[in-house]
């Protein structure tokens, strides 16, 4: 079995979760119709099955491979590559002025969700270049807009991030790439970036890099990073390509999962530099970046809800195929294993995860289209508040439980899910990187807890709280035991929430360290709770439904069931995370660097 | 860095939880001197450090290869396995008699920690020859000990067990393999096993089988089963090596991990019938078979412990040595990533789970000594009851939870723990067979359900629950805050595990499945709560050792953090198991079929 969109429950929490029908009426949305929505996510799915996913296998075990300076991506990467483009998948959520759909990012979190389900590896390509488009069209000028932008939408073109450099990790204080003025408003650009995704490859005409680096008079820190553009081949003044630039991949790593992604070691300026061109204003590199990493954090989220969504699917398939052991209370004869309770369990908990995981990312989506395009500003203001809160939770959380979940597919397999051929073990591989890349969890909590907590003094986490709390009051006063249920657990993790964001803010002061102990549980807690609230909605929506009599009753009560697992499942692990954090603080800081 | 044995904290567990004093003076266990125990653990961390460490790299990189039938090790591996054998380690817990050592089950423990940490592909090779001894010394006649078990143990042989075919894996009720009796005694087998861990090699010069097979009139299901004999190579009268036997290596498996130990498809009879021995009785084989297999399933579950406490020293000094980010709380220079908080937490989670899983199993081995050799029955009964009900969770939770070490390596090195040449990636590969093999968790769980606790009606559980709580009340009325803590933590802990040993026994006849829904996690919870009690225990003796002045001080109170850790950070989970199998059954077993 490939891979199968679940365009069902995708569609049920665009609209019953995310409010698709209200971001269809902002300005500039106008498009967004359920029709022209439906129409969109239809044919994505058939092209992201038909095309995309067989190639998956393929890309694992035929990775791409470099030969003196050049990498040939798996056989059949290029020219899906040239079909994703001409279909004009790359240019969904883009500018319509540049060839783009101009649709929603609500809209487009789906789109991203099939490609990455489909291929991981594959995906990241598109990936990045949306990265390049986005800090494009925030930092850069007229001219580099229209120089880059309509390449990059048709797939001519792909986009890089250039961060990292061997010392230069987490942290980009550390950042020693230099940027030499050549007095005619170009730089040449002077050192070497690791772990560059896509960094080279056969796939299109140009590789256009956006690099930090340093200008000679810039203050130390991350005060004195500025943003470059370095195309691999130089743009003639007429839009065709030029000489090729001194930008060299020297490398490429040996890696334990997306292998057919081709992550490459840059050397620039080994031969009398790499030309190079100034986004916005020199020492403003972070804060471009950001904007830039924000969506790519986001779309990293959705890689994880992907190859949850994935894996999930080939471990209910092996379960309803593999005949092993009787019925616990039926007759003699051996059954399929999903009726063993442990792996209902464990397909339950692969599902419920996920499910939660993509009703947060869409709702995160549709606030940060109401946060631009609503005409009420207080609006706007509040869901750019919320989205930016959201952030680094659906980054955090989503690609923690994808490895936790890629790895429950395995044992869903048994031995055979050891064996390679299976396919089940490259979701674990491929997983594990997710948690990482885009900045690791810790990375992403200290954003959580220091931008996103601490700043507004809890505020924007306390309003949050308020709604999940109302969902909770609705969920307990149904009148149906399951709804309930799972309001009981909510309202208990709100509390334990609640809990932790009152110690986040009354500790940062007086012992950092202690509150920065129990960073990644905080994120950890704040996607389970908020995970939670979006399933508490959903069951109260299906609920609604179900009594209306309208639609798949069967979804709606899979839906509610689905709900009610990962509150009695999931959710009562907040309580955990609560005492952890506020208790634990001093054993985890408690040994001195010689005792491990 | 290689591998650095733990024998610190090995002996302090050996001497101050295990009671390492008590089993020298059983009986039988004479030799197991002080002075001798630390001589063989001394020798045997010398021997696995610097002889088989050194190839594990080499054994995932460069595999076992297959060609015509026959079996290629890693180059190394067959020389290794000479100097083990020659050294003697493989007969440490075996017979003198037959040219063992005769140590207690406690004192071989940690040999096999420390060979399955230097090397778990390597290790496998010995693992399933102890577990051919003992099932030999248990249901062979005196003819095949005398054939076999000294060729055993001097490494001449090594050993196999035949369970798994195609189609039936957890469930051997499905087992077809035919056993045809010739008349003489002997059998001829037919049939096709798959999943044989060093069911062919290069590493010795015979390899004997003990296969699962079926007689013609056997009764059908689990019932029927027989084992016998079936070496490679049949035995002449003089003890010398005979024909070459009908069963042959068809192929090995491509695997996510410990690919340096062969994983054979083994055919059976395709050239006549491969002639077997039978081992006891016919239809008493999966008795048999349980005898060995319960020995097996204590050493994967070393093997969790084994590869969780290699990548904790992996982890640990890649924060060491790794520079990135200023001390939070300190100066602007970047620090080593050990000062990070998030690593320190990530470090110590790696850390007490493994202390814990550890001191869980060698208590448990000292049970196993106790309970062969003490003069008094009641109190080998009592001490039978204690190891068999730990052993499940000593496989299934040390082996869970070294996925999740072994993940949360990959996380501390960053970028660096997704390059395979940095060596954390082949910890989270290998560490993944481990729920699997040997029975996955749930097959642990169902045996811990139903054998070990239902059986009794949670005697067992309620003893063990007892002594618990002697622990936490020593704890609480410490003068001690960290010691309060844990206690603290521990009787809800212990309160939480009654919840659901009473759950688990007053259910299981009205709803068997609501019961088996909850299997895994109640597993879980016992490893967590039995793991803190050791971790408790641990706590009291190094404060009484603190208290007296007694040894390394430093030692003792990163003892007593590490303790702390564990009840602050991990004992908090079971009272989210409590909630999850007593209230989360039904979400579980709510969906039908179709609704997946």
């Amino acid at each position: 079995m490939s891979y199968t969109a679940p365009l069902k429950d995708m569609q049920f929490v665009l609209n019953e979760l995310a409010g698709l029908e209200t971001i269809s009426s902002l300005p500039g949305c106008e498009d967004a119709t359920p029709e022209t929505v439906d129409a969109v996510l239809e044919e994505n799915a058939r092209f992201c099955s038909e095309v995309i996913a067989p190639l998956n296998v393929a890309g694992d075990r035929e990775p791409s491979s470099w030969q003196d300076g050049k990498v040939t991506t798996t056989k059949g990467f290029k020219e899906a590559f040239r079909a994703y483009a001409e279909a004009g998948w790359q240019g969904v959520q883009h500018p319509v002025e540049f060839g783009g759909q101009g649709l929603p990012k609500v809209v487009a979190t789906p789109c991203m969700e099939m490609l990455n389900a489909a291929n991981l590896s594959f995906a990241l390509c598109p990936l990045l270049t949306d990265g390049a488009i986005e800090a494009l069209m925030t930092a850069g000028s007229r001219e580099q807009q229209e120089t880059y932008l309509a390449n990059f939408i048709s797939g001519k073109w792909t986009g890089t991030m250039n961060l990292t450099e061997p010392q230069a990790g987490s942290d980009l204080a550390l950042v020693r790439t230099r940027a030499e003025p050549q007095g005619d408003g170009t730089y040449k650009l002077f050192g070497t970036k690791i772990f560059i995704t896509y960094g080279e490859h056969d796939m299109a005409e140009n590789i256009v890099h956006l690099v930090l680096a340093r200008t000679p008079d810039a203050p130390s820190g991350v005060k004195g990073i500025s943003l470059f553009i370095v195309p691999k081949f130089l743009v003639n003044a007429d839009g065709s390509l030029g000489a090729r630039n001194d930008v060299h991949c020297v490398s490429i790593e040996h890696k334990l999962g997306i292998k057919a992604s081709p992550t490459a070691v840059l050397q620039f300026g080994d031969h009398g530099g790499a030309l190079g061109y100034l986004i916005g204003e020199e020492n403003r590199g972070l804060e471009y970046m950001f904007i830039m990493m924000n969506a790519a954090r986001f779309a990293v989220g959705m890689q994880g809800i992907s190859v949850a969504e994935r894996a999930y699917q080939k471990a209910v398939q092996y379960a309803k195929d593999r005949i092993q052991s009787r019925d616990l209370a039926g007759s003699p004869e051996p059954v399929a294993i999903i009726h063993q309770p442990d792996v209902k369990r464990m397909l339950m908990s692969m599902r419920a995860q996920t499910e939660a995981a993509r009703a947060l990312a869409y709702v995160g989506a549709a606030a940060h289209d109401i946060a631009l395009a609503h005409p009420d500003e207080k609006v706007r203001q509040e869901q750019e508040a919320f989205y930016e809160f959201l952030v680094p939770i659906i980054k955090g959380w989503s690609t923690e439980l994808s490895v936790d979940v890629a790895s429950t597919g395995v044992q869903v397999h048994g031995g055979m899910g050891f064996i390679e051929e299976t396919g089940a073990a490259q979701y674990y591989r491929d997983a594990r990187i997710l948690p990482i890349y885009e900045g690791t969890t810790a990375i992403q909590a200290n954003d959580l807890i220091g931008r996103k907590t601490v700043r507004d003094g809890g505020a924007t986490a306390k309003a949050i709280l308020a709604q999940v709390r109302g969902t909770a009051a609705q969920l307990s006063a149904a009148d149906n035991a399951s709804l309930q249920a799972i309001g009981r657990q909510l309202a208990q993790g709100a509390d334990a929430l609640e809990d932790v964001v009152n110690y986040v803010t009354g500790n940062i002061k007086a012992d950092i360290k202690a509150v920065f102990a129990g960073s990644v549980p905080y994120l950890k807690q704040a996607g389970i709770v908020l995970g939670g609230w979006q399933m508490g909605r959903a069951a109260l929506a299906a609920a609604q439904r179900l009594q209306q009599g309208q639609g798949d009753a069967r979804f709606y009560e899979a839906k509610i069931v689905t709900a009610r697992f990962f509150a009695e499942h999931i959710l009562p692990q907040a309580l955990a995370y609560r005492t952890e954090i506020v208790e634990g603080a001093g054993s985890v800081l408690g040994l001195q660097e010689d005792q491990f």
